[in-house]
């Protein structure tokens, strides 16, 4: 029997577990707090909005697995051996799960904590529709304050979440290894970052070193936070050996969340399949260095190739620069390659979740099902 | 018996745990990892000139602690009782303190990580007499991209004293309230952080404000991670019941914390005890709003109000405006003023130390001598 996920729950907790960790004793006889406060309502407009999709897969795993040990220890008894008691009533099974859920939040909260350096970094004014933290932040286009502010919140929100976790794990299976896990995913997700920053100096004449130095930059970046750690959390928490954890969420994760990311970037360019939220084509708007691009210019003919870096070399690009790209990347054959790759990393990260031993079989099912939703475009 | 604090150990361990903190593995299948080298090698240039105040007090607390402890465990046994076997052997009192050795570094590594971002936030390109890390790290004065790598090795190097701490922790006792002493520490200093930057907008005409102000912001910012948390963590690692180990660490630590800053601000215009390796006044230079110049602006009288706020106002200041500014701390009293506070309360740190049950009495004079260090200019 699977819990069903909480969903609804999942924004005001969010909320709870942030504002907890904010507060501050004594609040009145702070003097000269009204930063603070502003530190704290922004930390609020950047959380809200997510679609919390890793929350919901870290809670798929912790429910696959927890089903598959339940299965495992109702077998038939074996004569001799010894008849035992569940070992969790109902009410500690409830539990258990209420600090899986707030470690699913701290997925969540480390997510914004990310978003929020990111924005800084790509000196981006708008994230999910509403200005960025350090925009927000700004006092009188007092952008260096600005600038503070934002760092600090995202430094709070990513110890939020350590301490969520710590806090939350200490109710669950393998406590120590789900911290480290956990911060070990911040770890992967800063390099990820840094060699993001190293890839935006590939040149567009060399896109094979840019398809295989984006991708590595989403092993890093993306899969690390949106699938593998979502996963081994999971596992970890209802109480997988954590080697067998850590080999099974990197099967299952790794591909997956290079489709995750490869269908983002797909979706970006694809107004039948626009979901998003984001206006189609703003990739292009930015001169992103993408693989749909580097695909692209590796099938280009030599007028295609001269149109793409014309639109890409220029300082900005309107409407029809970003209509021409996207013809571009169709009678190119990149979006097809791309669809293609999406497939095939989906249909292995699915055949990981067949092949896993560990998981149950009938705990197989609603974790397809929770992978399916990260990648809605795959066709597998 | 205390072991030796290993001082020169230090160094080399801090370098040691980054180090293996920032390694990847198929280092040489990552494409375009030249970045990633800079940020390894410039963790290793931050980290590097730190006089390690915390790292040793952390490490005199769990010596103090720990002789309290044996010194309990070898009273006399009384009549009935049980005959107990020392709870450590030689070799496992050895490896707990290896533990606390790491323990101390992540203090250290954690300093180094919150300096970065200070650096960034407040624009100063150097740190410790060599270009700070954001300076550091720009390529072809690209400014987005040395900050987007500064607040990235922040990052990494929080997460890497974290993950440290996790680790050694398991070693020791108390590991998971060790684990969130170090978390909140972080969160402290990054709410202290936002004081600070609050603090900056204080009028100068408002100086009892501006007192009140830069003590809280001391509180948070830096006695948080200078003094309570290095003594709560050796507390707790040595033992102590939790909520002894905090309560102990606070009442020592956070006027301890504050003599240290306010005797790091007085040592600014001191050339007398001018050991710190800066430029005398180099506050000054930067119009920084200290509690010496609060202090001197409500004690001044109307001239010398007006000089001070004339040298403060102006866009920058000459080597005879930093002389004039010292010359008005020291007519108006406040550098006198300065001393007091320092001395007052440096001697409520040392009466906690004498008055924490916990502690026993051979015990304390080696931490009294570890907090004399911390403030040598405290005349006690």
């Amino acid at each position: 029997m699977s819990t069903a996920v909480d969903w609804g729950n999942l924004e005001s907790r969010i909320d709870a577990l942030t504002t907890q960790f904010l507060a501050t004793p004594h609040d009145a006889a702070m003097p000269y707090e009204g930063l603070l406060n502003r530190v704290r309502t922004q930390a609020g407009a950047s959380n809200a909005g997510g679609k919390h999709l890793r929350a919901q897969l870290a809670l798929s795993a912790y429910d696959a697995a927890a089903d598959s040990g339940r299965a495992r220890r109702s077998r038939p008894v074996t004569p001799g051996s010894i008849s035992m008691t569940p070992s969790h009533s109902t009410s500690a099974a409830r539990q258990s799960r209420d600090a899986m859920l707030d470690v699913a939040c701290a997925l969540e909260i480390y997510q914004t904590s990310a978003l929020i350096h990111d924005d800084i970094i790509d000196d981006s004014d708008l994230r999910r529709g509403a200005p960025s933290a350090h925009k927000a932040l700004e006092i009188g286009n007092n952008e260096r304050l600005g600038h503070g502010l934002a760092i600090m919140l995202g430094n709070l929100l990513a110890t939020a979440s350590a301490y969520v976790v710590e806090t939350s794990f200490a109710r669950l299976h393998n406590h120590e290894d789900g911290v480290r896990a956990f911060l070990g995913m911040q770890r992967a997700v800063a390099i990820g970052q840094v060699l993001d920053l190293s890839a935006e100096s590939i040149p567009l004449s060399d896109p094979e070193q840019l398809v295989c130095a984006s991708l590595e930059v989403f092993r890093w970046k993306t899969a690390s936070y949106t699938a593998i750690a979502p996963l081994e959390l999971g596992f970890l928490a209802a109480g997988f050996e954590p080697a067998v954890a850590h080999e099974s969420a990197l099967h299952i994760g790794e591909p997956l969340g290079l489709a995750f990311q490869l269908a983002d970037d797909l979706i970006d360019v694809d107004s039948s399949s626009h979901i998003s939220g984001k206006p189609v084509g703003g990739d292009i708007r930015e001169g992103k260095h993408t693989v749909l691009l580097a695909d692209a210019l590796q099938r280009a003919d030599d007028l295609q190739r001269k149109r793409l870096l014309a639109i890409y070399g220029a300082s900005a690009r309107s409407k029809s620069d970003i209509a021409e790209a996207i013809g571009l990347f169709q009678s190119t054959g990149a979006i097809a390659q791309s669809q293609g790759r999406i497939n095939t990393l989906f249909r292995q990260s699915s055949r990981a979740i067949d092949t896993a031993a560990a998981l149950g079989s009938k705990a197989r099912e609603p974790l397809h099902a929770a992978c399916a939703r990260m990648v809605p475009i795959a066709d597998a």
